[in-house]
């Protein structure tokens, strides 16, 4: 495989580089121009969105260039002299305004601002949407799961299920949703997240029986220990096999960290093995859980009374079932410092126009209330009111307010810290905490208040009415 | 982000380093091992898999090392010197045995088998699960859309939303199952395969009005010119302006290519075009559709009628919706020369052990009619008998068979050649000819006959036995 790093300008869409030769060839290479991504959907009928995978995009951005080998390929797909000459010198100069990462956000909100000439805005676009609508995605999943899962341990087990190298982010974008620790030890060692694992079925069928791979396994791991009990059957064979190691590690003066179960009712098993381990003094020995996990099973667990310390989930978080895609998309809304919109026959879809900002309303008892989308220029309204039924409208001019996005990117060059995930999920978690709990729950989420300003509702007519008196 | 390439070994899950020190510290490094590669469910309710990433695989695992850097970070989370300096060593030095690229291949058979020292075979679980299960996932996909599209051109658009760096190899498996061409321009150059793409709303935002902005992109791009109709509204602005360019280019003796609808109802939208531009004696313009666009509903389309000739695919195929991953699994089947199984509560899943051999039995007509699973050493079997009942046996003796699985790494090195993406691509849609339709059909499919040896039958109840008396 080729080294990625070199390449990233390749990772666009065809006609990426089919629009931008246009623009170019047409003389339109300085035209500005300014694009806003946002999503129609939050993923999984969930009530919100975390904002991720930022801070790879803005890096990767700034590597977005062509080398020799590129530029060869895009000659042979039949690029001009010219433009490539273009390309050969190219770098993104533009201005990037976005919300902090780990931001909560909601669909129908432009939330990342892309500000530059034509081309270089045009360029981008692909990797824009791949990133951030993979890492929100997986930043959203996890946020559910810890819901669920409340104070227990949360472990990303998805790397064999991964999509190929989505693992490399995904894992990191798990933990900044939530999961305390990755089985990926590429990500771990990548984004300096914590890595965790204990053994396959392979290591007990390696040796003769249960009871010498669990000694075995516990003489070279005696820190953190964890037996996996259900390689032969978990209630006669496993977790007895476990508690004879446990006893002889506290001969040694060690513990036993924990016992997993993979397979069967986890709830029965869980409950049983706990009752037996109890028994025998082993109440420190504690019960991890993994097994096509997902939010509504680690749910239904603990309302069961399940007694599990902690989960491990693999193909639903690292692949985001059952969605699978953020639907973000990167619209234009000024073209020659002129406001500009798309319009469609669907009138939900059209986009919204202008260089605008995002205020989030604070609620009397400090949540978020709403969140109102304005022109850059103004600054105290009134109301905010809904973006295609005017007279809906809510009066937020007494409400405390915070800017959501802040330029992130400034003439290509990187303005934010790169911050650590662990700050990150904290952010995360504390946000989540300002979020009311209707916006949270799982079954019909209360629809959180996103409203336009009067102004730019005023625009949007007025280009709407403009377009159709052409 | 790091170059991957050189961090191939940390693509790993945490425990199978966990494994391996263990097996280290226990004496066991030369401890022969051999592992088998199978999944348990077709994806996508599918009657049949398209076996897909292996020379990627077996590529990754030459290059599956530990540079300074990966041996700091694993000294950091807690490995011991002594099997780190094993690790500074380490390579692959072990056998791989696999169905060529692009085979059919069904759920519960050991398609690939893995032959080493315990801990080179344990060290690449992760990895091996992770190319084979997504890009099969894939290229199942994509030949699953290649059975409904028929004949007409299919293109991968699927980079905006895959997940992640995903996209790199899935627009590679996407064209292996059957896909045409790919918007993924990076794709493209690292695998030699055709990319295309035209232009997005953006750029006929970008121009005061569509009329002009068709008739500068047909200007810049008179070859194979693709002109996006549905920014404003198809058929009153779209088509007609259209129609006008595509006068215009004939009397500069060019062509217009194709129209593109990417919203609202693609058969009305698609007929009325269709009619539209055969009235203007444009009846060679060819008509793309796009849109959330899946299997089922390119197969609906066409069997509305609709004239569309090229369907562009995103999320449903980048991502394997509704399925997002194939269930693949690693398990040992020998251990120190001796074959093994893993035992579970539940009789289906319980493994095949030993050394294995799989043959593809013919019916009469040419076509496939079982896939045989034996132990090496067998070669003419009268009977296969299903897994789990060996009363229910099918004669082959008299049938035409084939080996399924070659050796394609030898003491770690590559064994066969790297085959161009068309090669692959070919061979699957020719072994789709010799699969019989009632496996191929979306409802319900005919299970293919999948059988075990009688001797194979035997040493599995044996071992079995050998288990429950201890």
């Amino acid at each position: 495989m080729k080294n990625f790093n070199d390449y990233i300008g390749l990772f666009a869409d065809h006609y990426e580089f089919t629009m931008a030769q246009g623009y170019f060839l047409d003389g339109r290479e300085s035209c500005p121009a300014c694009f806003d991504y946002f999503f129609r959907k939050n993923p999984f009928d969930s009530g919100y969105t975390i904002f991720a995978g930022l801070y790879d995009l803005i890096e990767m951005i700034t590597q977005f260039k062509f080398n020799d080998d590129s530029i060869d390929h895009l000659k042979k797909t039949g690029f001009r002299d010219e433009f490539l000459d273009y390309l050969k010198k190219f770098s993104f100069k533009g201005n990037i305004v976005a919300p902090k990462e780990g931001e909560i956000v909601f669909c129908n909100e432009p939330i990342v601002r892309v500000e530059g000439n034509i081309i270089e805005t045009q360029l981008i676009e692909s990797l824009l949407l791949n990133m951030l609508n993979f890492q929100s995605l997986i930043a959203t999943k996890a946020s559910r799961l810890r819901q669920s899962a409340g104070h227990r341990d949360l472990v990303d087990f998805g790397l064999r299920r991964a999509q190929g190298l989505s693992a490399i982010h995904a894992s990191k974008a798990a933990i900044i949703g939530g999961v305390n620790s990755t089985s990926n030890v590429y990500s771990s060692y990548a984004f300096g997240v914590s890595s965790s694992g204990t053994q396959a079925h392979s290591w007990i069928q390696s040796y003769p029986d249960e009871l010498t791979a669990f000694r075995k396994f516990a003489k070279a791991f005696p820190q953190k220990c964890v037996l996996l009990v259900d390689t032969k059957n978990t209630l006669n064979s496993g977790v007895p096999n476990a508690i004879i190691v446990a006893k002889e590690m506290e001969e040694r003066g060690e513990k036993l960290y924990a016992i997993r179960l993979d397979s069967g009712d986890l709830s029965y098993l869980s409950k049983k093995a706990r009752n037996v381990l109890d028994e025998a003094n082993l109440n420190y020995v504690k019960i991890i859980a993994s097994n096509q996990l997902n939010e509504r099973l680690i749910k239904s667990l603990i309302e069961q009374g399940a007694p599990i310390n902690a989960f491990g989930v693999g193909t639903n978080l690292i692949t985001g079932q059952c969605d699978g895609a953020l639907d973000g998309v990167y619209k234009l809304s000024m073209i020659d410092n002129k406001p500009t919109l798309k319009l469609t026959e669907n009138v939900d879809k059209v986009s919204l126009p202008g260089v605008k900002k995002i205020y989030r309303y604070y609620n009397g008892d400090g949540k978020f209330y709403a969140d109102g989308i304005l022109l850059d220029e103004e600054e105290n309204i009134q109301k905010i009111c809904h973006p295609i039924h005017s007279n809906k409208s809510s009066k937020v001019s007494e409400l405390e307010k915070e800017e959501l996005i802040e330029k992130v990117m400034e003439k290509g060059e990187i303005k934010i810290e790169n911050k650590s995930i662990k700050k990150i999920s904290d952010y995360v978690r504390f946000r989540l905490t300002l979020l009311p709990d209707e916006h949270k729950r799982f079954e019909n989420p209360h629809l959180y208040k996103i409203g336009i300003s009067t102004k730019l509702f005023d625009l949007r007519i007025k280009l709407i009415e403009e377009f159709h008196q052409r």
